[in-house]
């Protein structure tokens, strides 16, 4: 066994909350995504932030790696202890400490997930915003920087954490930002942590923002003949200043996959499904100038969804566009895969990548959230078929050398972790030599998360 | 003369852009404030990022001090050369680069000032929406994490900055963030750069987001009978989901001063300053649910301001409150502060300040961004009198110590410069270590901006 000493230790501090047991490597080496299993040496349950200091200062003394266990929902294999030692699993840490209504934020702890902390406050007329779909932890969330359908009106977790407790490598337990909405203070080490995927502390508790539950939501669904009609659309709706809540595109792929997982019998055309939120009065308005701006560009069947029943109908179908892909691919497993560039290119973007697929012999949905120039790529692989597979990775490089040709990032939303590390360089040029600095600053040993987001030295 | 050698490869570099003279040397000395001047030993005035380079590769080989100065608006007196050195003058890197209305996004140098942008953008139909009062540099808005009036709806240049290029201690040019909205590749840099006050790299570039100019904008007052009923009309306000693009408090005694200074006739009461941006349709509709949440705080002269003549003079009276504090003073200087705390706290906040001045026997005006628990207070001191020097330092720090205690922060925008690194410690705690590796990793050799921001090594 590799790490003996630090895992005698770390069962001494922990008793049966460290686990060798091969079924509980097993699970915490799995990922939703292509990834090949990466088994821990052991499993730790800590249960509060200073049980998190011990495990890390015994960690950091024997050179032990230490990756943080969220929800386990990450895209790009942040979870995965890649270098072995033990996955720090957040679970037991997921309370909802305070929810101070007046100044809309909530204090919790990482492991609790978006879903439990929406439904503790549906008493308050508060909800919290981020959604990325999966049931993630809300450390995980703010540590590769989440973002999703409602980042367009109310921000990525970048725009909605506003304090951390973090532990760094060394044990030393900080606290960034404070429960004010602002501050000129210092080096903004909150914005440092978020992004980071557990290279550079460990996440033990955040203040995130809440925002008003509105009076009225309404959603909408409307086609158009060609992806650059739905994306100029969404171009012209933002620049009048439409508080969008929500503007998806489907791609006619996409929409297919959902006919045949959902039988939404919808014509195989690029559509846009929309939310409002506002006032009665508000949202009647929004809905009226969007169907005059969808009118200049040829929408058809603008449908809307009033009802909280019809609306969530809408969203489900939308959050099940991994099971839609899949369906599509009769059973196989998809491949995820984002970028993000400015919204003037992303027709461009989205169009060389459908043309990209087609021309490599893969089937590729794609689902984006357009107002903020993000888009997701599935594609349908066999992971037994290495000739596919190959095909497949060679679209994702050239998806995300799209990006950054068209002025973008190779994500927008999934994150570095292990498969986008080789695009760094080309992206950030000589800051990643900064990046390192921090990284060897904060963390010498590399305990923390090590192979994730940095690429190996050249 | 200090620096000898690096004044003398600097004059090489530059000619007559490297200036001596004691005329100028003095004039970037000088502050609003009530720090003492310090002149740099030289004053720099290069034109391009090659020569920005050029020129910190030159002090960071012979240890000699650079403190970037823009438009000179700091209050904490960041752009002060107190080390000496040179003062590195960006004001002939202000050009725009590029306006993608798109994209709604605009490249600027950071020497071009917020208005100038402003100006530059009439004819898109965008604008750029940080607006501290003082028409500061755009770099150094974003160096020291400027925000004001509008930021409760817009956000700060925390928000507003997309990318960045800078160039490092050592010479090296980096660019951070893209084009794209978001992204979740590696560290936040631009956020790390953006309010650290000069003092880990010089910005030489920005990317700024623009927003759609409403189609309506109306302004309105509105006053009450005590700070707690304002503050409660606000709080209300803001958790209703109303998109306030303005919400200001003014206390008695600003009232009282924009009496003496521009004949405003205003009751010397609570008042509320506010402005409302959307559809026609949409301010009709926020101005009436404000007028009804107002009403249950017992607001007096709901008066609104539509035509944009009404509108300009409301806003020019609320940004000449520094003027305006000064007539107050009868033609005393005014020592500005501000502090940041939880909405939910900012009544007791205001009130503390008050109460104390009034006990310290100063005359203090207050006004606020009451959305985000944002206030200033300006106290009016005569800087021959040690004595009152002296009260006004006591209220400052006491001020300071009441943001914590209300688990908000020792400022919201003017930053901390000289004047708070003394807050340094209690405020960021065990974070002030990983802020001072990060200065340690990224400018060894301390010449960035050197005693700003970080207290000195206790």
């Amino acid at each position: 066994m590799n790490h003996e000493t630090a895992l005698s230790e770390l069962s001494g501090l922990l008793g049966d909350r460290l686990s060798t047991s091969m079924a509980e490597r097993e699970l915490h080496g799995q990922n939703e995504t292509y990834y090949a299993a990466m088994p821990p040496d052991a499993v730790a349950y800590p249960e509060t932030t200073a049980e998190v200091s011990e495990i890390l200062k015994i960690c950091n003394a024997h050179g032990c790696p230490v990756t943080a266990y969220g929800a386990a929902s990450s895209l790009e294999g942040q979870h995965l202890a890649r270098a072995g030692g033990i996955s720090l699993d957040m679970a037991r840490m997921n309370r909802v400490l305070a929810v101070n209504a007046e100044d809309m934020n909530a204090v919790v702890q990482p492991g609790l997930t978006r879903k439990f902390l929406n439904e503790e406050l549906r008493a308050t007329g508060l909800f919290f915003s981020v959604d990325p779909g999966a049931d993630a932890s809300l450390g995980g969330m703010a540590a590769t920087r989440a973002s999703g359908t409602t980042a367009v009106r109310y921000g990525t977790m970048r725009e909605n954490v506003l304090a951390l407790e973090a532990v760094m490598a060394d044990g030393t337990v900080i606290r960034t930002g404070t429960k004010a909405r602002k501050s000129s203070t210092g080096y903004d080490l909150a914005h440092l942590l978020i992004g980071s995927e557990g290279t550079l502390g460990i996440i033990t508790e955040l203040t995130v923002r809440l925002h008003g539950i509105p009076e009225m939501t309404a959603a909408a669904t409307c086609r158009f003949d060609s992806v650059e009609d739905a994306v100029n659309c969404v171009i012209t709706t933002i620049q009048a200043g439409l508080p969008m809540a929500r503007i998806e595109l489907l791609d006619e792929m996409m929409v297919r996959g959902f006919n045949a997982y959902s039988h939404a019998g919808l014509p195989e055309k690029p559509h846009l499904f929309l939310e409002f939120h506002g006032s009665t009065a508000g949202v009647a308005d929004q809905m009226d100038t969007f169907g005059t701006i969808a009118d200049e560009f040829g929408a058809e069947a603008f449908r809307t969804a009033t009802t909280t029943e019809d609306r969530n109908a809408l969203w489900a179908m939308r959050h099940d566009a991994h099971y839609a892909s899949a369906a599509l691919g009769r059973g196989k497993h998809i491949w995820p895969t984002d970028v993000c560039v400015p919204i003037s290119r992303l027709a461009e973007a989205v169009v060389q990548a459908q043309t990209d697929a087609r021309e490599m012999g893969l089937t590729c949905t794609i689902v984006g959230h357009v107002g903020d120039g993000n888009f997701h790529a599935g594609l349908s692989v066999d992971p037994e078929d290495a000739e596919e597979m190959a095909r497949a990775k060679e679209f994702t490089d050239k998806l995300a050398r799209t990006g950054l040709r068209l002025g973008g990032t190779v994500s927008g939303e999934h994150g570095i972790g292990i498969g986008k590390r080789q695009h760094m360089a080309a992206e950030h040029g000589d800051a990643l030599g900064f990046m390192r600095r921090i990284k060897a600053g904060f963390d010498p040993n590399n305990i923390l998360n090590p192979g994730k987001l940095l690429p190996a030295n050249a």
